[in-house]
């Protein structure tokens, strides 16, 4: 018989694109998540875990006609022969089960759901093959008034996290003015899915290439810098003018007041400090410049949404779809600013499209506007954290029955690092626990008992288990565990009826900048009496600012 | 062409094994493990959440020799041929982060996670493939303190989430012992690892098949009920009696204790009330019986605990290992004493075996010793809901080095079972939304304005979405959200500035109790001033005890 061949060593890895979370990472996102599920919760939204294995068959939408229909998935074959997947949103699942108990369900179901989703895609720094999504959805409501909620209720969900106003907007669009625009250009027949495909594409870059650029796609096409040419969608002129009209809707409003402004200004008789006129229309301008200008209580704010309505009623003239489409949004704006979300919260803006082929009308994003510095150390917006609409024919696969819905998906790491430049989160120095540390080994009783008498008062504390022998390592550890405090009792402090309690943050700064005097000192440690240790110890954290922990009240 | 062929609609359903969860099902289980890892956290353990996909290289153990290891787990094979699978567990993953991260992490490295995983198993009833597990594990610490801290922390779990003290206990063994034992047997060579697997898996089976069933295993074989022969071990006499020994530990130090009593009484001279000794023996017979019949400050309940590491050090008398495990059996005993953890909530018992293979120390489980109903109505003990032990082996399949580790698993399904036995969670009516109803369409920014008000109240509460025509049908919506409060306001109420507001719970007893004429008063509903209906619905919540939602506390 062969000898059996020994084994390599497994590599100790996580595969490629998939990676760990340690400590404040979790727990910060898991408090994050219980705040927004607390609002969702009391809108009337009823949690949901659904499984996070699907049949390929009811998640559909990723089965090329291929053997293995892993394209964009996970997915493997059962013995008995059905294939499986890890879920790729949370909102495929949601078809699913609404379709699976509708009977059961109340109509209109509200569920928000939270957790990993799995993309079967090649990983890039920053990009991660599992992440958190965190939705909201509303199946079996066509009314406007339904997406309107979603939106209310987003803005509050910002500003639970301590996102203030002003920081945020939600903008609202919706795909029926811009399939009334494609009408109005002449594009909305069945053989013009491949042009419609190409303009839709197109304006999604708006803000990458400019009008020029998008208008080049629309036209014959566009070259990059790089000499690539990407083929346009061969439009004439009068119907690149028509998409550009809807495209560039802010910027044409925008000049447009501004052109009205300019003429007022060149009136010889004009007083720009009695012309309530003036004020308003600039007013309306900066609103619509830089959203969150106006507060809810002036009515510029309002007007500049108006504006940008009555525009696009114009741009639509003549297309039913979108004529519906202005109508609702309309009728959102009206129930959102009767609640007192008005624009300085929530603006419509023509230029959100969003990439998903399966809205069908009101689509929204929720953006911070605060600035960042980029890569490369330039400022710029913070962008979006969250996006949505509706979506009314997710269901219809399985029953056959067209059923609306609506809903939004908040991208889970993007908010966190929001919340962590705006200093809502990671900001103050991550608790790590009081280290007792171990003298004397054949007093490990006491030591833990000193650890039990802190955690009962609230207080993270632990013994230290390593081998004890060499003191110098129980402070390293301390210093990695980030310990604000550590208990030094030996025999001598037994004896005498006292602790050693060591003020480790205070000691890292003295550290750093004291003389050596002033460190000989050792003004961070004191020696108190076994039954002041408590007090002394919530007087050190105290003094910190480490008595509370978790996200910034 | 052919035409295309029209695809069939996919089977709205969770694979087989698969499950989803609804509402209470999901916050209760959030909540029950937030409170658990608040817990953990202030024993100084930190958080992980590892990626819930891994190799089947890392992950190990399911690597049957052939061309897909998927024995037991959900494998796929990626395009570059790395075979990924879903964990299976919340152990492997953790050896695998430490031997990634063993030189950033602190040593000891204690560490919690929750979270799903997976089995490949045969779905059976209430068996599903997809499950929550939540462990805790100390990396890198070989003393019995942090074996015992484990015990101590697994009981503070279970107060924190309201089972009391007598409610549950922590048994605690060794592997050690069992080595030691079969060593006295003559079973520890090489050459009898054939034999030692038959007589753990017999030991494990004492509960089912009592002494005499599994004395027939450690000999010739067992025929059972059916008639099916199970080989035996092949053990003399002399081995089996040792073994039984150690197994029947229990009952025979019962019985040694038991006989003694009889001896006292059958003592002519004997006077119960001024015996000492024979009232602590009693005592010591009762705790071993039923564990948690003493409190912490009689001595009897210790001698307990002592009498059975007396006897086992007799049982592995000449055993090197044997004596080392029950050394940290007293150790573990000793330490947990001294912090106030008594053989009230946690003993040694020698029946704790634990199925896997890799324990190497001290093993426990934490048990629920309240009575429910068994499916056939005959009272039983709930049993275990968590177990865990030392494994010291995990790591060194990565870095060569063994790497000692102690922790348990709380097994979260049975968990949230036993509390809502105990009446801990889902007694109270699941608290649903106030429902607005629409009866004027017109008027629909009025009623999310009454929600809002609501909700800005920490009242749960939503506008009904639905079709509003069929009034019934928003009742029925009511009911089916376990709606306790339904606000009334149409055209009438308007005019007047009032809205109704209905008990929707005392409307159900009504209707279920009450004459026609009580029916008629709708003494469920009440016609207020607008300004009024956040005090009203406030006061009918506190009627009902709907004004504090969650686990009980």
């Amino acid at each position: 018989m062969a000898k059996p061949t020994k084994t390599p060593r497994p590599r100790a890895a996580a595969p490629k694109g998939f990676r760990d979370y340690f400590g404040a990472e979790v727990t910060e996102r898991a408090e994050m998540l219980s705040r927004i599920a607390q609002v969702y919760h009391a809108y009337g939204f009823d949690a949901l875990e659904s499984s996070a294995v699907e049949t390929v068959e009811a998640l559909g939408k990723f089965l090329p006609d291929v053997d293995r229909p892993n394209e964009g998935v996970f997915a493997w074959q059962e013995d008995e022969g059905d294939w499986l997947a890890l879920r790729y949103d949370l909102t495929a699942p949601l078809a699913r089960v609404y379709a699976q108990y509708r009977n059961d369900l109340p109509t209109p179901y509200r569920r928000y759901a939270m957790g990993p989703v799995w993309r079967n895609e090649k990983p890039g720094p920053g990009r991660f093959r599992q992440f958190y999504q965190c939705d909201a959805d509303t199946v079996g409501a066509a009314s406007p008034a339904a997406d309107a909620e979603i939106c209310a209720m987003l803005a509050d969900v910002m500003e639970t996290l301590g996102i203030a106003r002003g920081d945020y907007v939600i903008r609202v669009n919706n795909r029926k003015v811009l399939n009334g625009v494609l009408e109005v250009a002449g594009l909305s027949g069945d053989d013009k899915e491949h042009e419609r495909g190409i303009v839709l594409r197109a304006i999604d870059k708006l803000d990458r290439l400019g009008e020029d650029g998008v208008r080049e796609l629309l036209g014959a096409g566009r070259k990059d810098e790089s000499g690539d040419f990407t083929k346009g969608a061969g439009l004439s002129e009068a119907q690149a003018g028509t998409i550009m009209g809807f495209a560039g809707a802010q910027s044409r409003i925008l000049l447009k007041a501004k052109a009205t402004l300019k003429e007022m200004e060149a009136d010889t008789n004009f007083d720009p400090i009695l012309t309530a006129g003036y004020k308003l229309l600039s007013q309306q301008v900066a609103q619509i410049e830089k959203p969150g200008t106006l507060g809810p209580n002036q009515p510029a704010a309002y007007f500049a949404n108006d504006r940008v309505i009555e525009y696009l009623r114009d741009l639509v003239e003549g297309s039913d779809v979108g004529r519906e489409g202005v109508d609702e949004l309309e009728h959102m704006s009206e129930l959102l600013n009767a609640q007192g979300y008005g624009p300085d919260r929530i603006i419509i803006d023509p230029s959100v499209v969003r990439g998903l082929g399966y809205y069908t009308g009101p689509v929204f994003e929720a953006e911070l506007t605060f600035e960042i510095l980029d890569e490369k150390g330039r400022p710029r917006q913070f962008g979006s954290v969250a996006g949505g609409g509706r979506y009314d024919d997710l269901v219809k696969r399985f029953t056959g029955q067209a059923v609306p819905a609506t809903g939004v998906s908040i991208g889970v790491d993007r908010l966190m690092a929001a919340l962590r430049e705006k200093g809502r989160i990671g900001s103050a120095r991550a608790a790590g626990p009081v280290i007792v540390t171990v003298m004397d080994r054949d007093r490990m009783a006491d030591y833990q008992a000193m650890a039990a008498e802190l955690r009962r008062n609230g207080i993270r504390a632990e013994v230290y288990l390593g081998n004890p022998k060499n003191f110098g390592n129980q402070l390293k550890y301390a210093d990695k565990r980030n310990s604000p405090v550590a208990i030094i009792a030996g025999g001598d402090e037994h004896a005498k009826g006292v602790v050693q309690i060591k003020d480790l943050i205070l000691g890292a700064q003295i550290a750093e900048n004291a003389t050596l005097e002033e460190w000989k000192d050792r003004p961070s440690q004191y020696e108190v009496p076994r039954g002041d240790m408590l007090s002394k110890v919530r007087e050190i954290l105290a003094r910190h600012g480490l008595d509370r922990n978790g996200l910034a009240e």
